[in-house]
């Protein structure tokens, strides 16, 4: 079973029309075709350029847009804050791209409830600045400030997931313009229940549809209290193998940790060099603490401090000055620049995966081996608290010799991630299709099931096409 | 949109033959259309009288029962535990039952991960006790010692829902036979890593999906460390009102409380008269704290304390011993019979409602009073740590005026659900078809993307037709 691929730029005076009538003449751009007017992401993904970028100002606007271009079977690209790092709003398809980012309400906060409403232009930044009053926030972080509508559109995970979720478990509803143009509350509108079971749980189906099914035009999230206190600690370990050892162990006895994230030395000593950090250079876990009571955070970290000292820990370095610690976070998402500052006239490739707890240690260390076996310098980094690894390889892409080595090298890691019982996502540039790697990871029925959904939902293939079910 | 509502039962010899190749004669049990022989669930909702039974052993012989179904169009509906309360396994269309109970092996259990796949057969009581020596449990609990894979199918919440979650997040895997005999493994086979965001996420659609589009066969859940302390405190109210609203405030403050269960005066005088307790009989909230110290549940019950003295709440009993817990859970358990024993020549009808916290005390006082100034016997209970509520009103279904009064009570309380942003779930069996509660919940669009959805999975509507969308 394969999508219709049967797509064709039918960008004609007629359209353009039909589109300037919906949105005004000022919210119509078309593209004259020249390089530079492809959008790129934070990983310089680069698609081809639209034909046309609409700016939708509501979710009317959204609907007349996904309406005209279904008539026409014009493909359509979604898109707010570009921060993502694996290029799902770079289509290789011309067609519409839609720029979310005008449609910025914070349309509503319940705060007695714990949720709110947001347009696709709201970041999370943003939202934690309204929110700064209330005494609640919203936890969910990728590293950059991405849209919290684009960060459940991606099933965005944050450095926090550990102790607050992903956003599968955040998001309680969402506003869905399909393709047809018809408008789609997932758990109904304006209703924020903490629970139902209401037909089939079509918010967590479009969480993480990565813009393939439709628009998302609104996000209720969960909302938490903010903690009272939040400590950082920062400790180095002597080898990858007992510094994940020790986040095993810490996961197995339930410690409520926010975040624990692991850099590997040669991580750390790109942080250090493009962070003007003073680390020292060996494995290291940064972890942050939240609680009510400074006994809370106490007792937690006291019963981390005695797992990590029985793995050959080294002394903690605690940071408690709310600057401090934004300075050390800032130093880790901007990880994937220092290491790529470390080399010249290079991109940096990444896999990220996912593996059970009882994995983590073997499989951290095999990959830090097979990368320090081969000639392709490669860092490994991860939100460790929920099991998330990334490796970044700098290459040289031009370099068929080099290419070829992280090819094989990142062959082996996602053969053997996936025989461990892991997820290998996000795949991207390197090696095998992303068709071939979900039907490796979840096989064939279930990418069958996934294209019967898409068929079902998309009939013309519009939305997003050539991702997730690429052609080859 | 509607589905094809063209189902006929085609059970013929030659079909009969097909299953007993498949399944060995003493596998497949014909049913002689006698009364007695149709399924009923423990609110004793009775479908028609399936034409055969048939009793699997493994997922291959899932398979083979339902592609001989598909092909031959005839309905097939699964069970196992028969512990529900809102009928969904039992159909009103004629055709093959599978009973699941056979398949009752605990496949894997991996400690160090947390958790564990079990088949249909595996209720959460024999789970829990393989567990024992392990530390861990899983604590999802619905009352009724139910099939965990059932419990996924329902997206069953469990009365422990508030700290860890319901089915839809502990739900990690499943492996589905879908109605052409394809086996699905949600998030791939033998995957579980902590976290993948391949694809779309099938598992989240599968869990609450009602046996509706395919035949769940294993589930991987997530499991817990078994907390150290376990405490259960009873503290009674002046009002309702008074005891929600203690509820809201708890919640609001982030206590991670276990349980946290509402009986209202008349549902706590039944549990007296049932279960052979001295309760004091006003609406009184039931808790549950667990922690890995005595220190830590003091500290949760000394928050709770004060916020419940707040509203004025009276004196909290204490129940420490386990025996002592599982008597007052037990009889909280069978608040339906209690509530069913206090008159004759009646039945019981449900009504389920979810709502947001700050919806939650002024609801559940309406709701208590509309009974109140109606004829009907009624009773308000919940497990309001989720936010979640049930209504049982005993009426004499042959009574026509009385079940008019009923149909109008219903209908109020759903209204002013809905109306306050809440979710109606189950209500069955008293007035407006489920296809419409469904549209005036989700809106006709969500309806009609869960059928496409149906549709694109379940070409020929075998799977538990009738289910979720309804004819009518």
């Amino acid at each position: 079973m394969l999508l219709s691929r049967h797509l064709f730029s039918k960008v004609n005076q007629h359209f353009i029309s039909q589109l300037e009538r919906v949105l005004g003449k000022e919210a119509v751009k078309i593209t004259t075709g020249e390089a530079g007017e492809n959008l790129h992401d934070w990983r310089r993904h680069v698609g081809r350029i639209p034909d046309v970028i609409v700016v939708p100002k509501d979710v009317g606007q959204v609907s007349a847009v996904l309406k005209t271009c279904n008539e026409s079977s014009i493909p359509v690209v979604p898109f707010s804050t570009t921060t993502g790092l694996d290029g799902f709003a770079n289509t290789p398809e011309k067609g519409v791209f839609i720029d979310l980012m005008s449609m910025d309400k914070i349309v509503e906060v319940n705060t007695s409830d714990f949720n709110c409403f947001v347009e696709p232009g709201v970041t999370h930044e943003t939202l934690n600045q309204h929110l700064h009053k209330t005494g609640l926030w919203f936890p969910g972080d990728p590293g950059a400030d991405a849209s919290i509508c684009g960060m459940a559109a991606m099933g965005a995970s944050g450095t926090k997931a550990a102790r607050y979720g992903t956003m599968v478990q955040n998001v309680l509803n969402l506003e869905i313009v399909l393709p047809n143009g018809d408008v789609l509350y997932t758990a109904g509108k304006d209703r924020r229940p903490r629970k139902s079971a209401a037909g089939y749980n079509l918010t967590k189906l479009f969480v993480g549809s990565k813009g393939t099914l439709g628009v998302i035009t609104q996000a209720a999230v969960r909302l938490y209290a903010r903690p009272a206190i939040c400590s950082v600690g920062i400790c180095p370990f002597q080898t990858v193998n007992k510094a994940i050892e020790a986040v095993v162990a810490t996961l197995q006895c339930s410690v409520p940790i926010a975040k624990i994230e692991f850099l590997d030395a040669a991580t750390v000593a790109a942080c250090n060099h493009y962070s003007k950090l003073t680390l020292v250079e060996s494995p290291t876990l940064f972890l942050e603490f939240h609680g009510n009571s400074e006994a809370e955070v106490a007792e937690q970290a006291s019963l981390v401090g005695e797992i990590f000292a029985s793995n050959d820990g080294r002394e903690f370095t605690w940071y408690h000055a709310p600057e401090e610690q934004k300075k050390i976070w800032a130093s880790l998402h901007s990880a994937y620049y220092a290491i790529l500052s470390q080399k010249n006239n290079v991109k940096g490739l990444r896999i990220h995966f996912s593996l059970p707890t009882s994995a983590l240690a073997k499989e951290v260390a095999e990959t830090r081996k097979d990368i320090d076996e081969s000639n392709i310098f490669g860092a490994v980094m991860g939100h460790v608290g929920d099991g998330r690894f990334h490796c970044i390889f700098l290459v040289d892409e031009s370099n068929q010799d080099e290419m070829k080595v992280v090819q094989e090298l990142s062959d082996r890691i996602v053969k053997r991630v996936l025989a461990s019982g892991g997820s290998c996502m996000g795949e991207r540039g390197i090696g095998i299709s992303k068709r071939k790697y979900l039907e490796n990871e979840c096989g064939e029925v279930a990418v069958n099931t996934m294209i019967a959904i898409k068929k079902a939902l998309d009939p013309k293939g519009i939305m997003n096409p050539n991702e997730l079910f690429p052609k080859n």
